[in-house]
């Protein structure tokens, strides 16, 4: 997905964001702003905001001198999704239809993105997920590519965003290779957030190569672009892959609730809604 | 008031929904965006927002060669404004305290502000108002300051609501000197909009001799600070004009919705109140 006119005044906004998580310094803030001002005329809106939102983070990291601001917050999350496990699991187990509701917990537990958001409910988010409508349900693909698949190649997206990914994982019954960022970004899952949450339990932990807050196939490794070639049945969590891989001509299942209006119109959904969107299947 | 780091992203939003306005060119609408990022380390928090906004709206105007982006929608808000004075003026002769009606109804017609927002609904917002709470109400100092003052110093804001001011004035009974913006800016009321809504009837139209989106005095013309610093009574009408006032020493009652949060923290208020407040009374 390219970028929109839209994406800009929301970029100084995450900047802000990244800018404060990072430093306290209100000069040092400002400087973030001053200098993502003087970037714009570079950004070009046919590149997709997770390619703008690396260049963002990185010079937020650079400026504040900050390489990881959000790694707090990112332990946190993991630790309060942990939290929730046990009793989620029986939630699933309870249910009628486990891989379903391992799916709508997966998706409510994207709410976890200090990029679209400063403030969220986990909590809230899961309730919500378990009870909300698809406006986009694949379902009925979804299960019958993922019984014909030998194995599953799974594109994480958030840390703690994780623990219900691997919910998810362990409803699947097949080979996982769970896909994370390079390096940190926003509060986007490291192999380190994977392990934390107990994906090396469940799946074989992989990069993307890039540390996009997004799997943007040109800008990944190699070994990561074979990978995805290679796959007969992929899931990509969260706005950021789906901006990263919403053009690609590979079936790809979209997982994710629409946080931002401009990702919604993309989708044609409304802000807020839940998806589960199979792509060229 | 001055600038906050958050009024840098809303700086961007403004910049854009004037940009679309003014046309519909998407590279002049991007290049509108570049320029502001190019101007932001120009830009100082210690200068108030209508004073950033005076030199947005300008590049604006510049880049895209539009120079009054707004005209045909304030003559609009003007026209549906009007539609509703015959209406309005008999809820105000039935209501038992028809001064307070007045101000309602004057601070209802407030959210007339393409500045804060791209979309609003009048009708809805002057139900609102005369149904609201005030968060803050300084009514019984605003009563007698009035009833002691010889004239009323009016200090208007956007065009449309200029038709609320007008009921408002009507109700006051006072010789009334009605303040516009010297030239266009945004969609905020020059002589042209207040005459267009019959404030020429009701009460002596002057101009702060600057075109910024508030009244901020020290780039105001001499005659205008000379008639502030000598005004017995002074209104002041929505956000721009809080900003640019809020730090003066003289009394000054300000009427507004406040539509965003930052300077709803700065009142001391929550988004969306309605305020009527005196200050240095």
């Amino acid at each position: 997905m390219k970028s929109y006119l839209d994406c800009i005044p929301c970029f100084f906004e995450q900047a802000l964001r990244a800018g404060r998580i990072a430093t306290d310094d209100e000069q040092l803030q400002k400087r973030v702003l001053d200098e993502l001002g003087a970037m714009l005329s570079r950004i070009s809106l046919d590149s997709t905001p997770p390619e703008t939102g690396r260049l963002i983070y990185h010079m937020v990291s650079e400026i504040t001198g900050n390489p990881d601001p959000y790694r707090e917050l990112k332990h946190k999350s993991t630790q309060q999704a942990l939290a929730l496990y046990p009793s989620l699991k029986r939630t699933i187990e309870k249910s009628g239809d486990g891989l379903l509701t391992a799916i709508r917990i997966a998706i409510g537990g994207n709410v976890i993105d200090f990029g679209a958001s400063a403030a969220f409910d986990i909590d809230t988010a899961i309730e919500e997920a378990l009870e909300q409508d698809f406006a986009i349900c694949d379902y009925a693909a979804f299960k019958s590519s993922l019984a014909k698949a030998k194995q599953v190649l799974y594109i994480g997206d958030n840390a703690g965003e994780t623990v219900f990914d691997r919910l998810l994982i362990e409803q699947m019954d097949k080979p996982v290779t769970y896909v994370v960022r390079e390096a940190p970004v926003i509060n986007d899952a490291t192999a380190e957030d994977a392990i934390q949450a107990g994906i090396d339990k469940v799946a074989t932990i992989v990069s993307t190569g890039s540390d996009a807050p997004g799997a943007i196939p040109s800008i990944c490794s190699p070994e990561f672009r074979q990978t995805l070639d290679s796959a007969e049945f992929v899931i990509a969590k969260g706005q950021g892959n789906y901006e990263g891989l919403s053009n690609e001509i590979h079936p790809i299942f979209f997982l994710l609730k629409a946080k931002c209006r401009i990702i919604a119109d993309n989708i044609g959904v409304k802000k807020g809604d839940i998806v589960l969107q199979g792509i060229n299947i």
